[in-house]
């Protein structure tokens, strides 16, 4: 559980499982687990309680640069908490591969790779450079789900040692 | 031939090869296969005689959340027939891993989720929750190919006893 | 050095490391290798002084297809660029898997595969059907980082022998 202590070393802690009004449209699971792959479906900014975070809107407009990375920020530890709960301890992780970034921005706004490495940069310090180093996008998007400021999707090799089947 | 007989049963039959205009620029290929991983190129709704189907435009003005449900769930045909054409058998798909949606949405327009669904849902009726399962990702883009309203691309895994070879 | 023949034989030369002013954010690595599979960072237009390459701006306003196209080839020249420093010799790529590109684009500009061909097309005239077929993705976005016209992410499946661990 060493990553869980780097965590609690730096005040964080892991929301739980992502609470929404009923009906809201989900995928079919936040995360794929297939041999050591483990595939991330699009997570957005959770609060501690487990709802969705804001600000809303579009970055460059209703929501800040500062704000959006806080999001960015928050979308990591979604991710951590998603895989803390299918993996039971995150040093299960052996390799970040992807990191896939879409902040709902305004047309042309630049700022795309500062917002997304709130999330690459925790990702890297939690891990290290070896296990935590990671191939990353940065896009702007017209739209994401429920008008979040960043979605962010992304592949970890895992080991399964002691996991279930598949 | 399960899955045929699944679609049999659902009244769904799966468009031939993509018929476009000559000249028509196209990706290098519909289905890259190696080893026992398979990528799909993004792939749009197609009608049964295998040309491409409308409507086209944007999701939130020209197009409504209903018809862009019925693109997706196209979309989704026409992933299974590119597989069925390069497998010779649907069975042959061991595990759904990733499904990335993108959707040719208004700024700011938030049901991509529901709009996915209609492709993801498919998918997991079809192939049940073990193998159906895959990470999803659903963003809002500002064009796409044709002006299409929703495009796919994946990642499955595939059974390749019997496959030629690489 | 087959692939580093091909580029000589058609006057192309790959740019060196990217130059960036001091400060500006990137992503932790230009390439994640694991095992066999290295996974690309988005990669845009480089000058051959390693610098970012314009024009720069929305396709379909400020840039036109043919400047974008060429974007697009300088981006995979950008990626070729990163894959040899990495792996010493191009040659170790055994397999291209998946080139994923976003265009900077008008809402509704309908030709992004146009744009990406021009990524596709030197790929698999350099390295052939076999080994350079991919899956792809051509999608329009609303913002890039450094307002670049495209940006280019992939993975390939590498031939490791020979070099470090992991």
């Amino acid at each position: 559980m060493r990553i869980e202590g780097e965590l609690n070393r730096r005040g964080l802690s892991l929301p739980g499982p992502l609470r929404l009004p009923g009906g809201t449209p989900l995928p079919p699971t936040w995360v794929r687990i297939r041999g050591n792959r483990a595939f991330l479906s699009g997570h957005g900014p959770q609060a501690p309680d487990g709802s969705v975070a804001g600000p809303f809107g579009q970055v460059g407009a209703a929501v800040s640069i500062d704000e959006a990375r806080h999001s960015a920020h928050l979308a990591a530890l979604s991710i951590l908490g998603t895989l803390s709960r299918a993996l039971g301890d995150l040093d299960r992780v052996t390799a970040w591969l992807t990191v896939s970034g879409s902040i709902n921005a305004v047309p042309g706004y630049t700022e795309t790779p500062a917002v997304m490495n709130a999330c690459s940069d925790l990702i890297v310090e939690l891990y290290g450079d070896e296990v935590g180093a990671h191939a990353r996008t940065a896009i702007g998007v017209a739209a994401l789900p429920l008008d979040l400021p960043v979605i962010v999707a992304c592949e970890v090799e895992i080991d399964r040692a002691g996991l279930g089947a598949s």
